[in-house]
């Protein structure tokens, strides 16, 4: 004989967690919690294999259904001690569908099945309490018509509409008990005249409606789509749960509440909820009574001692805490839990993991771990990485007042206050003051990096997520605002106007670059804490993962910043970024308006000195770490300026007429700037360049090594490499420079030529690149624009349509593309090992720092991840998680 | 006994043209000429194994080498009846380097050898011209010096330079014999005091220094790098081939002259070529002597009667008939040959495949065919395909007087003449007129497209061989001439000047598409001839491939022009070229300007008809073939205008106040349009306009069904696809839309939905894509874009170093990157096969007509490509040339 039902509760558990498949997801915990001894509202579970039955045999049961269903419900009204249908002591039900994984389209919930013309009355009896009878009467009759009966459920709510309106009532609630009875028999007008049959009054047939519904909804066309769209099968059915109702409103001896097992804010071991005696759950909703803290601790913190749940019901409150207990030794996490107390007995409706704050994360794995509940590996995977984010950064003081001038998107987390300035130019100039400032934009530009740097924030009114400015902040760990677009600027009176504030240049102002928001003056912040737990936590990290770590950084403070956050290393560092300080563009603006290799190599000259200075500084920081230097990537139009206001500045600075430079700008615009001269396209052009920047690193190195003896191992990086040809020329002219400068120096050199692979061709072509590069990293950014086809300034237009629409599972240019641009990572990554058995990968993308991504490296078999200073700790998190979930993809070596 | 050396010529052949490895290719083609029974001058070959000894046992030679040596040259010796050193009658040799592939860097050519003090006067007795003698001596001390001795050639070419303002000569030739003499003395000096020893006088020493040079040229850096970058093995070896002098210039007798086995200009077969009596070959080449023709039809037609060797030497013409005769039945293609006649002897110097005119191939294929002389498959492989797009479009008349007044790129092939206009809108208005145009741009963009079709001809001053105008010009079948910076356009005063010349607006210029030339005023023109020869061809070529060939046409006169070229169909419709013409771009203005979905469909509601007559006409003209319908593609700006003139016309046309279409650009700006918003983006936007599209096509479909009873199956192209989920939201809006009009027409369709592969993702992620789509179309233009990260309107500023740095072994954008994009297109097609068996696969890029990508396409499988009209016929002989040519990458059916 096939057992089709299974029993939970009260003692009983013909089942666990791992029965999904026979019982449903809902039915298996609701049996694991029976299992483990928790006091579950008895009930019983008709499995999928009937559901499988129905359908194939014309939606007839098994013949001995009836009889297992009849014997289960007889053991539920014993447990509870009241009968399906008795006038007196009615049992109450639920009825719920159960698929083995979850699914939209499917029946949901039927609430007080069993009650009727005579169970109502000793419902009222029994709660003391005649409205909420017969408000449950009328709820249960408006679900099951809409539901189970398929009654349009407007009709219900036109009724109810009227009947207020007819009461003079706003609200549900202000309908006394004579209303709600008259509202029943309307409601069982209702379905008579739309159905052509009375509401049923049987309880069994209330019962085997409402069972015939669940598996009837497993066929829905919503449902048989969404199966289609998931790869689910149809054979699989769903479970149907039938359990008894308990009351928290039947007396002063009955309450509802919830509660975690620890503080869901801070991570602290203590007791945390609310109840509220006699009432329901909806009570707590509704807002009409304040719930009570579960401790006397938390109630007395609150100013309300004495009206805890341990002070008014300790007994129950002493069986929580046994729960709580119980609880965290099984799930081996923190619970967040849903009871009812019923004549002061203690029922678990609900228990799940509960969420919390990053902090709270970080407290309760380390906790747990030092209790014993969990290993280390397990506290590590405890945390969420991407919610490291906001625990990196300042966060606006949740005490401080606020007042939010205007709302954008959340480009780079941090809140940061300042004095507005409008341009780069006087965010620099006020930045070299020592004075705090956000630089307001409606856009930036790679113009503006000199001032993006110089402000502590930045504000834009155009832009998504994926903005330059957004971009660019995160990848200087900046406070950043995109798309707040409620706001004008005028740049000519050099002030913005918001919700009718008038903001000035040098008018103080705050951003959240966390939660998007703009607000009037300075208001307090509060500095992360990188120590205790979270110190323990990343240590622990550390040991557990293999991917290596480094940061993308070029200035001195963006570096100091890596080695602060745990960086292994620089995986790239854009030397364009040192060209744009005011002391170089012009040199720089020289060597591009220059008509010849000798003009180019003059105004190199004067640029070479600092460029081993910055070299020399970064190595000395980095102290021995391994240091990626990109040569120059970006179109040389990035340096000049567009405005025609500027042109005649630049001439003059540079020594030539202002047509030679509006010439070079002419001969250098781009139809696709992305696609044209830059990377190593401009190294191969003009030789100079490279070499220039290939001695200022050997020589830097020579330097470092002269002053303190260490050795530095410079890693030379190619950009935008399409051919293995480019990487052999350019090599070629790299080692002379090295010979070179060992031959002056007389020292050897230590040192890597490698390339970025970021375009495809240089993916599939990798076993031919490999022959000439000692490293590859991989450039994400431009390998997920050439892939995708996808430009990251102007896809922002169609990003959210796109994302809406689940054409992209998510940001590309956030999280990599694993199907697509990972699979080139994986070509490139097996062709060039096949080449090189030791070739060093690596990723320098904006997604060396997402974690899904950090995941995906680890199982290609990268070296190491490299990403902004800020996102170094994501990363290194990650990459433990990624170490200790396994699934490395790389061939046994 | 190794064989160390192998004799040739004068009735012996110890070898033949397949023992290249051991006889050099040189060496073995003497062999194969000597076997075959050719009078060729007797020499002899040193094997490359005595390379190999030489670099194996320190540079020494075999044992018995010499012994093998000296019996070869006595055999020389007799063959020729001279003795090597004799006074009298001296035997003079050339040595000449030959490895098995033909390889700079090594020794070339050591000629009369042979000669000293006392030969040198044998010489000039038996030629009689003591000054040729010494003329021979002084250029052999020069070559032997340089090449073998190692003397700087710097310093013979000053001793000459002196001699010649000595005796006031301009010339080498204005140097009489007395002063050969003294030139001979000074050499010999010059020779004494750079090596420290005399001239050697002993011609076994020279011959032995000569072979040492050789082989020593083996190992000279040069050849050391070029074999390391071709991956030619060292082990290889070089021969030494050592062949007797025979002289044209010993008397009366004598000649020397070249010869084609048939007309090289038009593939007749007569007798074709030059000689000149007691001549060597360089006085042809010094123009001293006007040569003469072979033939006596040819002398007479020149104006020379009785003055060809038909008549003067009749025997020894004779013996080249049968030399012509014997040659083309073995080498069994037309020969260019070089002989020389020595004392009545005919002696055939060299025989190679001849160069000939496109139309000649076409006629010497389809004739040698008609002879039994080759197969009609070997027919088909006899002519290049690249050479008939010279063939296809007009060509200047070459009797025609030409003013050539500017010189730029051979952009797009084509002869036409035209008056000049400024604008496109010019050559619309001027076209419309029926007046003949050539349009004259500084560069052009998709603005132009309309100015475009109307024009005969684009002349451009900016912008290289992939260039906006170049491109589209090269689509249209158009002649266009690119980057002719000698041009100064002044648009204002609507003229351009250059070398002098002022063109004005309605001034008649031609410009040759295929030289790169603009001429002055109206020049005749040769229209192609498509019949004959080039049409028997292409019948055979026809039945002997495999691949489809399709056209790229949207407007019917290119349709026409495809179906006339033997197009098998459409492959690329682009729609959106059908929305520059002026009644339609105010409509797709006003749509574009449109502030919602209602407002784009009225707009686009305007434009259906017309879509629909477009679609009718087309898919009559293709009557039945299959027509591939590209729905719309570019980003909406290009429909705009950007100058700031027009902008006010616009709104005015579309009903909106200016600024509306001011912002609207600005919105429409990108910083790289061609990674934004266009392609299937656009359509999942804004649904309206594909939807707009499909209507016209299956509405169109309908009635050219109703009107001809005739079924069109559309196939429609939903482009720049990277996610399979775009596709299938297209295809299901597409179905929607093929239902709609079935309902309304009351008829079924057929039809199908496929997509452009133009994305890296797209190809890597074939087999989803796959899934939904019932072909593939492979844009490579975009591909190659997209995998190379390289702009097409931008490359030119870099293509031509990297051309010529060998970075791109040719422009992938006229040849496909086989290694590169071609993965990818083999990737996709494997994939997409694996998944739909059935997959139908094309390419529509401009790499269709293009010979060695269409070998490409049928070897890894597709089902046909795509190119501009003009050049399905290059297509359709490359598609059979590849079939013949086998090597098939395709799985087994």
């Amino acid at each position: 004989m096939t057992k089709w039902v299974y029993r939970f509760g009260a003692g009983v558990a013909e089942g666990d967690a791992t029965m999904k498949a026979l019982l449903g997801g809902k039915g298996a915990n609701l049996a694991e919690m029976s299992a483990i001894g928790l006091n579950v509202p008895p009930g019983f579970v008709i499995t999928t294999e009937v559901c499988t039955h129905y359908y194939a045999r014309e939606r007839t049961y098994p013949a001995d259904l009836t009889s297992q269903l009849d014997e289960a419900l007889a053991w539920v009204e014993q447990a509870v001690g009241a009968r399906f249908g008795d006038p007196k002591r009615p049992l109450l039900v639920s009825v719920r569908s159960g698929a083995p994984v979850s699914m939209p389209g499917m029946m949901d919930t039927v609430l007080n099945l069993g009650l009727n013309d005579a169970t109502v009355e000793g419902l009222a009896v029994a709660s003391g309490n005649p409205r909420f009878a017969y408000d449950s009467y009328r709820r249960f009759i408006q679900m099951y018509g809409d539901v189970v009966l398929g009654v349009d459920h407007y009709l219900f709510e036109e009724a109810l509409n009227e009947l207020k309106e007819q009461n003079g009532a706003r609200f549900d609630t202000d309908l006394n008990t004579a209303a709600l009875r008259a509202l029943v028999d309307q409601y069982k007008v209702i379905v008579a005249r739309d159905t052509g049959a009375p509401f049923p009054q049987d309880v069994r047939v209330q019962l085997w409606g409402a069972i015939g519904a669940v598996f009837g909804s497993w066929m829905t066309p919503r449902a048989v789509t969404y199966r289609r769209l998931h790869d689910i099968p149809s054979s699989m059915g769903t479970a149907v749960n039938v359990q008894a109702m308990v009351f928290g409103n039947m007396g002063d001896d009955c309450a509802t509440g919830v509660a975690f097992t620890r503080n869901p804010a801070t991570g602290e071991k203590a007791v945390y909820g609310e109840y509220l005696i006699n009432a329901q759950g909806e009570d707590v909703v509704a807002g009409i009574r304040t719930p009570e803290a579960l401790s006397e601790a938390m109630a007395a913190a609150g100013g309300r001692p004495g009206r805890s749940m341990e002070v008014r019901m300790p007994e129950a409150y002493a069986e929580l805490c046994r729960v709580f207990d119980q609880l965290e030794r099984h799930y081996r996490d923190m619970q967040d839990i849903e009871f009812t107390i019923q004549g002061g007995r203690l029922w678990i409706l609900q228990t799940r993991t509960g969420k919390r704050t990053a902090s709270a994360a970080f407290k309760v794995a380390v906790d747990m771990a030092a209790e014993g509940l969990i290993s280390r590996d397990e506290a590590i995977l405890r945390v969420d990485p991407a919610s490291l984010d906001q625990l990196l950064h300042p966060t606006l003081d949740p005490a401080a007042e606020k007042q939010v001038i205007a709302k954008g998107l959340p480009a780079s987390p941090g809140a940061v206050s300042g004095k507005v300035v409008f341009s780069a130019d006087a965010a620099e100039r006020a930045g070299a003051a020592g004075e705090k400032v956000i630089l307001v934009r409606l856009e930036t530009s790679p113009d503006d990096i000199h001032g993006m740097h110089a402000a502590l924030g930045i504000l834009t009114v155009h832009g998504g997520m994926t903005s330059h400015a957004a971009v660019v902040a995160r990848g200087m760990g900046k406070a950043c605002v995109c798309g707040a677009n409620e706001i004008a600027i005028n740049y000519e009176e050099r002030q913005f106007t918001t919700r009718g504030h008038r903001i000035a240049e040098g008018d103080v102002i705050t951003i959240d670059g966390a939660a998007g928001t703009v607000m009037l003056g300075e208001i307090a912040t509060v500095d992360p804490q990188l120590s205790g737990d979270f110190a323990t936590l990343m240590e622990w990290a550390d040991a557990a993962r293999r991917l290596r770590v480094r940061a993308n950084a070029e200035t001195p403070l963006d570096a100091r910043t890596a080695v602060r956050f745990g960086a292994e290393g620089i995986g790239l560092c854009r030397t364009e970024h040192m060209f744009f300080q005011p002391d170089r563009i012009l040199a720089m603006r020289e060597m591009i308006l220059a008509e010849d290799a000798e003009g180019r190599r003059r105004a190199l000259a004067k640029i070479l000195p600092m460029q081993r200075a910055d070299f020399v500084e970064l190595f000395e920081i980095m102290a021995g770490r391994p240091v990626t230097i990109r040569l120059l990537d970006p179109p040389l139009h990035e340096f000049l300026p567009h405005a025609p206001e500027d042109l005649e500045e630049v001439a003059l600075a540079a020594g030539v007429e202002v047509r030679v430079v509006r010439r070079r700008l002419a001969e250098l615009r781009e139809a696709n700037p992305m696609l044209g001269l830059r990377g190593c396209r401009l190294g191969i052009l003009y030789p100079e360049i490279y070499e220039m920047q290939a001695r200022a690193i050997f020589e830097a190195a020579v330097a470092v090594h002269a002053r303190s003896g260490a050795t530095v191992v410079p890693e030379v990086m190619i950009p935008l490499v399409a051919m293995a040809g480019e990487l052999a020329l350019l090599k070629a002219r790299i080692d002379a420079v090295a010979a070179e400068v060992a031959k002056e120096s007389g020292r050897t050199l230590d040192y890597l030529v490698g390339t970025m692979i970021e375009l495809p061709r240089a993916a599939l072509r990798a076993a031919d690149v490999a022959r000439h590069a000692a490293f590859f990293s991989f450039g994400t950014n431009d390998l997920t624009q050439m892939t995708l086809g996808l430009s990251r300034d102007d896809s922002g237009k169609f990003m959210e349509p796109y994302l809406k629409q689940e054409l992209f599972a998510g940001d590309p240019f956030q999280t990599l593309d694993q199907d697509g641009v990972g699979e080139l990572i994986r070509i490139a990554a097996d062709r060039g090992r096949a080449t090189r058995a030791d070739l060093k990968l690596g990723i320098c993308g904006e997604h060396g720092g997402d974690p899904a991504s950090v995941r995906f490296c680890h199982r290609v078999g990268l070296d190491y991840v490299s990403c902004s200073p800020y996102r170094v700790p994501i990363a290194r998190l990650a990459a433990a998680q990624a170490a200790l979930a396994g699934g490395d993809d790389r061939p046994d070596d």
